[in-house]
C-alpha cells in the first residue's frame, strides 16, 4: 500500500512538472523568453506558484528543462523520420519537411523553433542557455548528415557530397525558413526551402559519373 | 536670423531624434523588443523621457522608426555592395558576405540582425510590424536576385539559375547563419554559408553548356 501510494505521488509529480514544461514549450514557441512570465507558465499550466517553485526554483531553471523536453522531442521525431530504413533517404527527408510544415499548420503558423527563437534571443548572452542550444543543434545536424550519408550509400546522392557541410546548411536554412513562417504565416517558405535544399544536393551521374565525381574533388 | 534659429532647432530635433533611433538599433540587435524598455533606450542615448515621447508616442512607433532606420542603412550598403559595376557579380556577394562578418565582429559577435530578431519574436503577433518586416526581407531579396542576374549576363553562372528562388534560399540561410553567429559567438557560420552558397550555384558549363542548360529546363 505504501509502495503504491507513493507510486501515485511520483506519478502526480511527474505530472504536474510535465504540465508545467507542455505550458512553457507553448508559450516560449510563440513569444520570447522576456515576455514571457511566471504569472503566464502557472495560468496556462493551472499549477499552483509553490508547485512551480519546488520544481524550478528559478526561470532560467525553468527554460533549461524546456529546452531539454524539446531537444528530446525532436531527437525521437528525427530518428523516427530520418532513421526509418523501410523509406529510401531522400525521401525520409522530404517526409521531415512535410510532417514538420504540417506541424507548425495545426498551430496556424503561430509557433515556430523553440531551440532557434532562444539562440536568436539569449544566445549572445547566457552561457548556460549557448552550451545546451549548440549541443541540440549539433545533435540535430548529426541526425541529417547520417540520413544524407545513407543517400550516398544508396547512389541516391554523389560520393562528391559534404554530408557534414551539407547538413550544416541545412539546419541555417531550415531555422531561416522557420523565422519566415511565423512572419508570412504560412509553413509555405519551409516547403519552399525543403524542395530548394532535396534539389541543390549532387546527384551521382551514372553516365558521365567518373568524371563528374572527380571534377569535385 | 529667425530661419537660422529655426535650423540650428530643427538640426537638434532631428539629431535627438537621431540620437534615440541609433541608441534603439544597438539594443534591439542585441536583446529582445520585449526585453528592452524606454529606460534603456533613454540611458543609452542620454535624452529626456519627454523628448522621447514627443517623437514616438510608442514603444511600438519607436520600434517602427528603429526598423525604417536599420533598413535604410542596409539598402544603401546592398546597393553599394551588390551593384558595384567595378567588381565582378560574385565577388560582389562575396564582398558581402566578408564585410557584414567583419561587421559583426566589430561587435564580439553579439549583435545580429535587427529584423531577423524582431520577425522571430514579433513576426507572428503584430500586424503591423509584420507587414513591415516583410517589405525589408522582399527588397533584401531584389538585390541579391538582381546581383545574380548580372552574374547569369556576365557568364559567371548558368542560364538554367533561378535568380528569385536562389536569393530567398540565400536570405533564410543568412539569417539562420546569422542566429547562429551569435550563439557561437563567432562569425564562422556566416563565412561558411556564404562560401557554401556561392559554390553551390549553377556554373555554366562550356564543354557540356547545352546538354546541361537543356537538363535543368
Amino acid at each position: 500500500m505504501r509502495e503504491a501510494g507513493g507510486d501515485v505521488r511520483a506519478h502526480r509529480r511527474a505530472d504536474t512538472r510535465a504540465a508545467i514544461v507542455r505550458a512553457g514549450t507553448a508559450l516560449l514557441t510563440e513569444r520570447s523568453f522576456a515576455d514571457v512570465g511566471i504569472e503566464d507558465v502557472l495560468a496556462q499550466s493551472g499549477v499552483a506558484r509553490g508547485s512551480f517553485y519546488h520544481f524550478f526554483p528559478s526561470k532560467e531553471a525553468f527554460g533549461e528543462a524546456v529546452i531539454d523536453n524539446y531537444a528530446a522531442y525532436f531527437d525521437r521525431k528525427l530518428q523516427r523520420l530520418l532513421g526509418d530504413p523501410s523509406v529510401s533517404p531522400l525521401a525520409r527527408l522530404e517526409a521531415y519537411v512535410d510532417e514538420t510544415s504540417r506541424g507548425v499548420e495545426k498551430f496556424d503558423c503561430m509557433r515556430g523553433c523553440l531551440i532557434g527563437a532562444l539562440s536568436q534571443e539569449l544566445g549572445a548572452h547566457s552561457a548556460v542557455f549557448r552550451s545546451r542550444l549548440e549541443a541540440v543543434f549539433a545533435n540535430w545536424q548529426r541526425h541529417v548528415a547520417d540520413c544524407l550519408r545513407d543517400a550516398v550509400a544508396a547512389r541516391e546522392l554523389s560520393r562528391s557530397l559534404d554530408a557534414d557541410g551539407a547538413a550544416e546548411f541545412f539546419w541555417y536554412g531550415w531555422e531561416g525558413a522557420l523565422m519566415r513562417m511565423k512572419l508570412e504565416r504560412s509553413a509555405e517558405p519551409m516547403r519552399r526551402f525543403g524542395r530548394h535544399f532535396i534539389d541543390s544536393l549532387p546527384r551521382p551521374s551514372r553516365v558521365r559519373g567518373a568524371v563528374r565525381e572527380s571534377s569535385r574533388s
